[in-house]
């Protein structure tokens, strides 16, 4: 994998898309990816519809060293997620027995010693040749560089924290420019920079709030001499009384 | 259009993706097209990169009545949608004359009868055909299906409610029931009655938080009848004493 591995994220969520409820594990992801040097590609929200989980796998799970799913990983009628990760790669779909014991001594342990129903057990049935990383006691699915997580966001973030030593990479270096002058009076001097330094990621956001500046830039990579190189050129570029500050690398 | 219109959204942030900003577009868009009547099929968080862009508008255009954009539409170089949208309809990028007085203008009032400089009028290159939809005076840029909004959240709310009128349809019947019990318990009753009810969408969303229930059933359509008759179905099916309340429809 290379210095910068990538990410890609399908959150299945008819209930995000429907406004039922707010998506915590897109934000999420994107907060801890990016700590843990990983670069993410795209978030796709679809329905819990097959075909739409089916089709966002396809395309990213080519395009990012991992995909994760966010969610249909439940006992009920729209859990759809293995089933889905199953047929983006051609697998069947079959009971794993791994997986139905730690149902039935997590079902036991909190319902006095009773055996588990039927209904329970289907989360056992995922697609042949599942992995399970992270904890033992409460593992992830994957699949290939597929990896199924949660949809309740305190179980998301715990299963992608379990695995977080998987995914592990070098830091991003970050410098960031704060202005007091809008974007339309220093686009020509970005352009030259971004131009001229392709190494590094520069992004510029502008706001409108009263804020003690009009726009933040920020310049970004993996390489420190890259980023410092690139702000060099940027301080001399921009009219030094419109620079209100600068943090970082 | 159907009585469903449906509609797509492409949030264009590389600063999402790197978690620099969290995304407020996509669930306020959610929100507003719910209460709007318009079913929303899919968002997509792509980075601030022409094929990105492209790529969801292609796919996002031909299967919903409208794809939004969020971001994109400044005047720096990571403002590329209505470059994107050009080329995803094979069209090309011209001045629009309109677009330039008003930027004229707009710039005049805030700079002291000033004239803009040329990076501020880059934001009138649009596609060929681009029509002006909402408030003449903060105009959004349309071509065909594609509506393409401002990424700054402000300015999103005002110009996605200033077109509003446009995507009026009726509204969603919703009934909701909360229950104290597992889905492991009643996913096979709720299996039959989604089978025996295709016309509306059911959905059960449990949670782990010591709230008073442990899931709750959402049903949900157009048709208020086929909601009623759903929810009656739903209630004979599951055990009385499980049932912690019912809301609407």
């Amino acid at each position: 994998m290379a210095d910068t591995p990538t990410a890609a994220l399908v959150v299945i969520g008819s209930e995000v898309l429907s406004a039922k409820v707010q998506d915590e594990n897109g934000p999420y992801a994107a907060r801890r990816l990016r700590e843990l040097g990983v670069q993410l590609l795209a978030v796709h929200t679809v329905p819990d519809r097959e075909e739409d989980i089916v089709g966002s796998l396809d395309l990213l799970r080519r395009r990012a060293d991992w995909c994760f799913t966010s969610g249909g990983v439940g006992p009920t009628h729209d859990d759809l997620t293995p089933r889905a990760v199953a047929r983006a790669f051609g697998r069947r779909v079959g009971r794993s027995a791994a997986l139905a014991d730690g149902i039935r001594a997590m079902y036991r342990a909190h319902h006095g010693g009773a055996e588990p129903p039927d209904a329970a057990l289907r989360m056992a049935d995922v697609p042949e040749g599942t992995r399970l990383l992270g904890d033992p006691g409460y593992p992830t699915l994957a699949v290939e560089n597929v990896v199924m997580l949660p949809g309740v966001p305190r179980f998301f973030r715990y299963q992608l924290d379990a695995i977080a030593p998987l995914l592990q990479a070098p830091p991003w270096r970050l410098a960031s420019v704060f202005l007091s002058i809008g974007e339309e009076v220093f686009a020509p001097a970005l352009d030259a920079v971004v131009a001229a330094h392709p190494a590094v990621e520069i992004g510029s956001y502008p706001r409108f709030d009263g804020a003690d500046h009009k726009v933040k830039l920020t310049v970004e990579s993996k390489d420190l001499a890259a980023v410092q190189a690139a702000l060099a050129a940027l301080l001399a570029a921009l009219p030094a009384d419109g620079v209100v500050r600068v943090e970082g690398p």
